[in-house]
């Protein structure tokens, strides 16, 4: 306690900034608004030391989605004809706007194919790069089948890629001198990553990570939906894509969520100290579930390599059995599952991922993800095993 | 209670969609994502019955700087060479994208000069409207000095406008029939208002009022921070400006923060509950305050016209105060009030409210806010009204 919270002592008479006086304008000059400022800065500094970044390359957003668009439309906007590289299995968030981006010619966007184990191959986002190109965009650990990207890999082949063929001047990406067609090459190619599935079991230390833009967001790490992150590394050349106040280094505008803020960053707190505890029981617990689904006679199919992929991850494709059903008949026994690698909003087609790992792929070829997590128990692996086999054997019938 | 709140029946597998099982994703075809997608469009319904609007024309933004960057950014996007007219008064979060859009010439703007009153002409508004204007963009109650722009008759010049010059359809917006040049002229001028300042005092029924898209937050109604919403009218054409997802209507991609969406629905609901008590109350003290501010012997001046003004708003100009001080020596006697409309961000520049109502305002002149809200009574206004005595008697032996 402090003694600017409200009390028979204080006049709260800046209602217009913030009705509750208990949470401040950030940008409000009073007691209470510099109180809730070093509140903010505070928890940003927090959350800077975890990522090894400094306080001002942390940007707090509304989310993922806003991170991810703040970092691509945010960097390309500024560019002479950009072009930029990414992968076939990135979020929606990142696949639509480079789609949007192509259809109204404010950008060019080569995605680079991954392999059958839904990993990329750095080497070809390096062939990929033209002398256009400003930035690479590569998720860190994919939504769907769990698969990790070589990220520190593919940080290097930029690396080379800049050290030799940009003219680097370290100068502020702000200035006005290298404007026109000539800029793209005044600057260093840059490299986002989408890390909203990494953080729970990745390091996400931005420094040996070499990336200079990472986004991600509190709801997937057990903290408050509403509030996200993107890293901006010093000197990248990015702007902001909504107008109003200065907010957020004058990358993002409107009063910031200090609450939702300080939620996200306790639960990233939260989130490395018990990492790798939870990466070594959910490995064994997914083992478990991978061994147990060997037992099922039903044709079955785990998506995307085992290695290199988020311990919590299991992604199934059962032939010809709609996953939509699959879901649904699971809910009904009470287990919450996923189909997004199958149906999207119900357009009948298959999952943009499973299609770029398995090309043989038919849209009746359901697929299911379960995704594993800090509730998760032996037992509830078991109950899943003997309903999925119930349920299969029911469907099975009418679908093969 | 529900059964579907997690029991030892319940498997929660679906940590890759939202870790938190309590609050599941509402875009998740199981169980617990259809609760909570029910619970999204019982509290969306709740909020559309407030605005005398339908469910499909309320949208959730992360706050009201989006809610008027999606008004303004999403429906000036797909026109030819669109105009804005708005006012030289607005919030930061309009006049810097109209500026922006300016700059980048995505638009071309009018900012239509408020009177010495703080109020606009609605007929100079109509003047304003030229063939390729595409939205009218005008605040509810000014954030600065509480003045309450006419919005029912801005509306109603915008309707005889379109009756007349504008070849409606009442096509679908995303019809491609109309693209080209000539797109303009076969949609209505639509028009915006930033409510965020009036819901607290004002009607917010948009039936009424006649506007096509409003925006606010829940900040200002002693709701959630990083919580908006934008009121779009049926057919009204305007495209998401950040991509992802279909949420919210295809309007503004992410997963929804449901649990931040339900509290602001319910300080909505209260807010309307208690407005006509409060606007009763506030102008009261208000009135007291005005009236024992006539004892300071301080030259002073009250901004903005006093009738049609918000019951909570005071702004006084005294000349050569800086205001910055004059908020810092009254927050060490423990009244929070703002400075805002003399220096933005330490630029030294008096606000570009308090210069639109008062030409031979100079830089050194302050301007002092105080809002007053549900936790003010009497007392704080006498308490506050000595202690500006004395600070006045203080800092005016230094600068006059």
């Amino acid at each position: 306690m402090n003694k600017f919270n409200k009390t028979k002592n204080t006049v709260y008479l800046d209602h217009a900034s913030s009705a509750n006086f208990a949470s401040s304008n950030p940008s409000a000059i009073h007691a209470l608004g510099v109180q809730e400022k070093n509140k903010l800065e505070n928890v940003r500094k927090k959350v800077a030391d975890i990522l090894h970044a400094h306080s001002d390359e942390v940007v707090f957003t509304s989310g993922a989605t806003e991170s991810n668009n703040l970092a691509i439309l945010g960097l390309v906007s500024d560019f002479n004809k950009p072009h930029i590289v990414t992968t076939n299995i990135e979020h929606a968030s990142v696949l639509e706007l480079c789609k949007h981006l192509e259809e109204t010619k404010r950008a060019t966007v080569t995605y680079v194919e991954v392999g059958n184990d839904g990993i990329v191959d750095p080497k070809k986002i390096k062939k990929a790069i033209k002398e256009n190109t400003v930035l690479v965009s590569v998720m860190y650990a994919n939504n769907e089948i769990g698969t990790i990207q070589p990220i520190q890999e593919i940080a290097k082949e930029i690396r080379h890629y800049n050290k030799r063929n940009r003219k680097m001047k370290f100068l502020e990406w702000s200035s006005d001198f290298f404007r026109g067609p000539e800029k793209n090459l005044h600057f260093p190619v840059s490299f986002h990553t989408d890390a909203t599935q990494a953080v729970n079991y990745l390091s996400i230390n931005v420094a040996k990570l070499g990336v200079d833009l990472m986004s991600f967001n509190g709801a997937k790490i057990y903290g408050p939906k509403g509030v996200g992150v993107l890293y901006v590394k010093k000197n990248t050349p990015i702007k902001k894509i909504m107008f109003g106040g200065d907010q957020e280094h004058g990358l993002r505008p409107g009063t910031e969520n200090v609450s939702g803020i300080t939620e996200l960053a306790f639960a990233l707190e939260h989130t490395e100290k018990i990492k790798e505890r939870e990466v070594a029981r959910l490995s064994k617990l997914r083992e478990y579930f991978i061994n147990k689904l060997s037992n099922i006679s039903h044709a079955h199919e785990i998506n995307g390599d085992l290695v290199n992929r988020l311990p919590n991850n299991i992604n199934i494709t059962f032939p010809n059995i709609p996953s939509d059903l699959l879901v649904i008949e699971l809910s009904a026994h009470g287990i919450m599952s996923s189909a997004k690698s199958a149906c999207k909003s119900g357009d009948g087609k298959a999952s943009h991922v499973i299609q770029a790992i398995n090309k043989n792929i038919k849209d009746t070829d359901g697929s299911l993800r379960f995704s594993l997590g800090r509730d998760t128990a032996k037992h509830d692996i078991d109950y899943t095993i003997t309903v999925l086999k119930n349920v299969l054997q029911k469907l099975e019938k009418w679908y093969n």
